[in-house]
């Protein structure tokens, strides 16, 4: 079984949008424009959304169950206050559970959170709760700057986020680390802000004690770790020098990497450098390069492909990167599956 | 001939830092602490701070000339106001000034400028042409991030900067994007804020025209170029789906990398993916690793180790990298060299 750790419905009915318009004209006035109570999206609709983009490319790819999430950059944190958050977010999850219920065997479900710039996240925990209790979901994304792009809240690591954290450890859930949009003009959305994102809380991941208090605590960071196993030498040199542990007892139970990483020097490198128990198979699609490589005719994002391309792993490696790692991290898959 | 284009003066002689501290004392009490007029450094104490540290390790690694600036960290644009960092910088500078004097062959100066948050860039016209025409520097430091990890400028390609590239162009020096130290929580210094950056700046020249208007302006990136090798599909599809020109075509002849990866395998990806003409030699030396990597016994930024293992370069790329780019880059090297 071949599990992508990271997908985003990114192909949403336009029912979803008209949803997250009406609920953003409200911000701007609230008299004339009332949230309409239900996104009106029927299973039809959901079904053409999906055939055309995911379960195609599943097919095509020859993968066989995403990790499916919410449209990342939409989850955009920054705006409203937390009670529109909550709202969006509920939306949004209640879509990715009628899409799991219609395809089981292809999709499982991971939850957008309320979090909101200023709210301690404690806040979110009624909502992990109601998705991995209710709707079966496995884990959450968990945004590290929900002020999108001005980086207000406290680092991942401070007692700040540890109620949250104690509700994942409960739950037996995973977050991965994604930011959403950018508000910041310096940082494009996903050329930027996200990779940055992943570099940023692997060095505060490096630098505290997190994973003594949390022993079970599990992040994935997307994007094939942002910069880190390109600069994995840097990272093993600076943790030598502040006295931390190695970093292959550092990520050991608690910290993973995906491949979304669209060419295949970068998944090489992230191969020899980072465990491969500490890698999950991933590809972000559809998201964020949805174009074809000239130099290969493959798309960008069949991250499968240059994983298929790399000789020296064993059938073993692959079974790990491709299932065993995903059972691991998200051990709620293995319920029925 | 083996040029290192990335040096910091990280061992500075404490008189530097004695300067500093009365400076700062000077913002928290202007009328107790005045500052000194002068930093008291003799000669011997520069040659000092340098024949056991860059001198040696130059020897020791078989470079020549390191293109050297002040220590990055300690610019800290975002103390105090201009006028602070207006006489931190020329301190700075003068001391670079002072060490390539005193080590004709073995430095050229590179200057650090006096931006402040919130203050146009033109401020540091006159500062970068007193250490061109006066001094004999060939570059600057250029830091997107004045305010240290808040991220309030505009993108580096903003007409906000235009005056200060302008400058550059007529003095036909290049700048290094390089951010200082961090004074935001969520930003490790070296381990995430540089990195941030030289991703961030990367992404901000993809997605806008600004070497149409300056067809010679010339940027390094410090830091092997932050995530964006690693990420080079990733990028190069970014660059597709937005009709924008193909990698090769935007760096070509404005945009570089330096060699400051410290493994072998990060070395070997930059060279696959960045064409080597815009690949110069650097080390960082002496900088943010300073240990020796269990896996070698070598320093971990003995870079030119690295570049001499990987077979496939000929001799003729082997120039290009350690000498030829630079003399490109920085052609004010060539006066009398």
């Amino acid at each position: 079984m071949i599990i992508d750790c990271h997908g985003h419905y990114t192909t949403a009915p336009k029912g979803l949008q008209t949803f997250r318009d009406a609920q953003l004209a409200r911000l701007d006035d609230p008299a004339r424009a009332p949230v309409p109570g239900d996104v009106r999206i029927t299973d039809d609709e959901i079904r053409d959304s999906l055939e055309k983009a995911q379960l195609k490319l599943q097919r095509e790819r020859g993968t066989d169950v995403t990790i499916f999430s919410p449209r990342a950059s939409a989850m955009a944190h920054h705006v409203g206050d937390a009670g529109v958050s909550l709202d969006w977010a509920r939306r949004c999850n209640d879509l990715i559970h009628r899409v799991c219920n219609l395809y089981p065997d292809n999709f499982v479900g991971v939850c957008q959170l309320p979090q909101s710039p200023g709210v301690p996240p404690s806040n979110c925990i009624e909502e992990l709760e109601r998705c991995v209790n209710d709707l079966g979901f496995v884990g959450c994304n968990l945004n590290p700057d929900p002020s999108g792009g001005h980086w207000t809240a406290p680092p991942l690591t401070d007692r700040y986020w540890y109620p949250f954290y104690e509700k994942m450890v409960e739950l037996d859930v995973p977050a991965m680390v994604h930011v959403s949009s950018s508000c910041n003009p310096n940082f494009h959305a996903t050329g930027a802000h996200y990779i940055n994102a992943d570099t940023t809380a692997f060095m505060q991941f490096l630098t505290a004690d997190l994973f003594k208090d949390f022993p079970s605590l599990r992040f994935v960071i997307p994007h094939g770790g942002g910069a880190v196993p390109y600069h994995w030498g840097r990272y093993r040199g600076l943790a030598q020098d502040m006295k931390r542990p190695p970093l292959d007892e550092l990520v050991r139970d608690n910290v993973f990497f995906d491949t979304c990483v669209y060419h295949l020097p970068g998944i090489e490198l992230l191969l020899k450098v980072v465990p491969l128990d500490n890698v999950l198979f991933g590809s972000e699609m559809v998201g964020a390069v949805r174009g074809i490589d000239p130099e290969t005719g493959h798309y960008f994002d069949d991250t499968k492909r240059y994983l298929d391309a790399v000789e020296w792993l064993s059938d073993s490696d692959r079974r790990t990167i491709f299932e065993g790692n995903a059972r691991k991290v998200y051990p709620r898959i293995n319920r029925g599956r």
